[in-house]
């Protein structure tokens, strides 16, 4: 069945995230109506890299749909009419006809996920960028955050009430990078997978060692304990972003790698 | 007579711009507002180093006060009240007592714009980015920008009812450079003075020289006519952001000088 790929950015902000949910708008669902209303069709279900949580955006999000027959008009065409359908808080920047069995979740090998803070007050980012108000040592941060890197159990960083039974998830990247702008700074950490909650879990639990409440090496006990209970309280949704979707393939040709 | 001076953030999306006017939210009221209710005085006037048109942002407003006598309260207390009142739309980065006859508008020295746009529809900077619906020609667009280097008369790109009479700016930068992020691209300008209108009005020829509409030697002629007719279509608003306001003497510590 022949099988469309797209790259999506949205901002999460008025949604209830990626997924349906008895209540709320979700990203899914908004693109699955504009694809509805573009094709002419009753329903197109499409599935996406991973869920966001409420207020989590996306920069990088992987979704694929398939159809019967080969669509009559060209990619881009597409692409273009999706756009002029869709909300200025979703966007389509790639649309191409992917491999036959391309599946967005399964064939994904790994996600990059950037989290924005600024020391100072935040006006013209604040959509995406958190306001921490208290000083924070990113030295000590990034001391606590090569503890998470590697295979790891990471049942402490994931919300109670997950479903989810294999937590374990190989972590390549957790680094704190300064950025240009008075006080802007970026947690970019990508893994092959992400438990429900697991990227604010963490930033919140570094926020506690930043500020001095917890020591770096508590991390490894944090992270042995398995708890939830044992790490910090989630930093706020509005400050992550999935940047990054990556698959054995390169899927989108002309696609800027973000570093 | 005490002088503080302020490095400003602002959204310029729902202002008429900074300076007062008959109908609309300033940003010069709103902050002098904030300093009337902090301060408990009943009007402080503030001076900013430019006005910035409706819908304009600014991420290093410079503006001075001046008091009868040095404020009781130390400048940091002084900014976090500020911001502490201050609308999410506003923000005080820095706040110093300053030379005692400092003046924001005459002192400064050179100020730095930058215009934003994306080829690609922009979400989560949607609300300082452009989004240009047609292919650009970025050499063409520098070459024509190089015309603009040294001292002119700006009249072509000054709006018709502007009262100032004096249209003779000299201009140090004005290059577009590619950012990160798909199709994204910044124009950098950088003048001892600008006219009403002026950015606007270059970056509108520019985009008529980009999508092949005019040539980039007509730069030449539309600067030589001193007319604003001969000009292209001020750009949206929006993608338009106050970068820095340079003085002889550096007034901000440990302020973060942005290339």
């Amino acid at each position: 069945m022949p099988t469309y790929v797209l790259l999506i950015e949205y901002d999460g902000t008025g949604f209830c995230g990626w997924q349906r949910q008895a209540n709320g708008s979700a990203v899914q669902a908004v693109i699955e109506e504009a694809l509805g209303t573009v094709l002419r069709r009753s329903h197109i279900a499409i599935t996406g890299s991973g869920r966001t949580d409420a207020g989590v955006h996306a920069r990088g999000q992987v979704a694929h749909f398939r159809v019967d027959r080969r669509l009559d008009m060209n990619c881009n065409q597409l692409m273009r009419s999706l756009n002029g359908v869709l909300p200025n808080t979703v966007a389509i920047h790639h649309l191409v006809e992917g491999p036959d069995r391309f599946h967005a979740r399964f064939d994904a090998v790994q996600r990059l996920y950037h989290y924005y803070i600024s020391l100072a007050p935040v006006v013209l980012e604040r959509g995406f960028r958190m306001h921490f108000k208290s000083a924070l040592d990113f030295t000590r941060m990034n001391k606590a955050a090569a503890y998470l890197l590697g295979t790891h159990h990471f049942g402490a960083f994931c919300i109670a009430r997950s479903s989810t039974t294999n937590r374990v998830c190989t972590m390549s990247r957790a680094t704190w990078v300064p950025e240009p702008g008075m006080g802007h700074w970026r947690f970019e950490i990508e893994a092959d997978r992400f438990l429900h909650g697991m990227v604010r879990a963490i930033v919140g639990t570094l926020f506690m060692i930043g500020r001095g409440s917890s020591e770096p090496q508590d991390m490894q006990r944090i992270l042995a304990s398995m708890d939830r209970r044992a790490a910090g309280p989630a930093a706020s949704a509005h400050g992550l972003v999935l940047e990054q979707v990556r698959y054995r393939v390169p899927l989108f040709a002309n696609m800027e790698e973000r570093p």
